[in-house]
């Protein structure tokens, strides 16, 4: 008889925009798979084909006065085809998940930077997720003030949520490290503001030693 | 001083696909005006751009697959959407509303016919709604095998939700008939069976009534 599959891990990397998490997000996953680990990389809102057709709908800055509890819903109804679509999927075959940003984000973005109540995110939190957490989550902390200043260097017109105002961000970053401070078992600040080799050489070794603690069998 | 608006009154039609509930929106909204009334017809999922959008997404017939939860919190996401910019503003300028499907539906649907729990449900209508409810939900009643021969004779293809068997109509009709049996104060079952002419006559007879009873001052 073979033991049974082993379930993958599942980290999700947060932080406001122009924090550097898509790059890291792939540098990671690659550190991870030089060690041997079958790891995918996605990101959220979206994520599998019908979620990424909600993130169309949530980001079009053609939607700025769509109303806060639909898109709280619609972060949530994208969730759970990545969910169903993509993530358990993986996990359950073994592999490792990396998401750029998981349900972190709504309580950042919804809850800090729209000033929603934390308790219709909790519920919907448990309806689509289970009791399904991430095993890590990396929190890329800068000032919102240099993160809009990177993020507006990029090409390209901002999206709705790139078009918020520094006092939402303040509010969203606040959220993210009230959540590290209060679950730090499940969390790792990272110091975003850094050198872009200063964090990537931080997330080398964090991958080296993830492989050894979070692979290790539960 | 002047008095304030009155609040207008919140009418929903509710059935099965070819109980020709589409019809009859539009006679009980004709017969309402003939009175004096002011009113506007809408419908779920829609009702809204941006609700629009979503009912895409929800009828497209490729999106078949779709999980259960997701389909469950795209429908209170249009619903947000369309209190927020049509229904509410409506009533609260006292104009009758008149809408072609609402929560009764997801109760139907998505907990008959898909099976899914009532709580979550009922957790996403207060979150959603509030306290608002329909004052008046007209239930379109008749076999589904009749019900869908008519749909089926409709021109156009199917939507995601006409491909459903005829087990899932009898589920859907159960539940709209419960409520309506346990609610009979918020509920009138209109027997759909029967010859257009019937049924368009007991609409007119109708509009009358609540003219008198439903539009009285509360």
């Amino acid at each position: 008889m073979s033991a049974p599959t082993e379930a993958g891990r599942f980290i999700t990397l947060e932080g406001i925009e122009g924090a550097g998490k898509s790059t890291q997000v792939e540098r990671l996953a690659g550190a991870l798979r030089a060690q041997g680990r079958r790891v995918i990389t996605t990101r959220e809102p979206g994520g599998a084909p019908i979620a990424e057709h909600i993130r169309e709908l949530l980001l079009d800055p053609e939607h700025g006065a769509m109303c806060e509890s639909a898109e709280l819903l619609l972060m949530f109804a994208a969730r759970a085809e990545h969910l169903d679509k993509t993530i358990r999927p993986a996990l359950e075959a073994g592999v490792w998940v990396i998401c750029d940003r998981f349900t972190d984000a709504t309580y950042a973005y919804q809850g800090g930077g729209r000033g929603l109540d934390v308790a219709p995110i909790a519920t919907l939190e448990r309806l689509v997720q289970g009791a399904l957490r991430p095993d890590l989550t990396l929190v890329f902390d800068l000032p919102p003030a240099q993160g809009l200043a990177r993020a507006r260097a990029r090409a390209g017109a901002a999206d709705r949520f790139e078009r918020e105002t520094l006092r939402f961000f303040e509010a969203v970053r606040s959220v993210y490290l009230t959540r590290a401070a209060t679950m730090p078992e499940r969390y790792r600040v990272i110091d975003a503001a850094a050198p872009l080799a200063s964090v990537s050489a931080e997330i080398e070794r964090l991958a080296v030693e993830l492989h050894e603690t979070l692979g290790a069998g539960r």
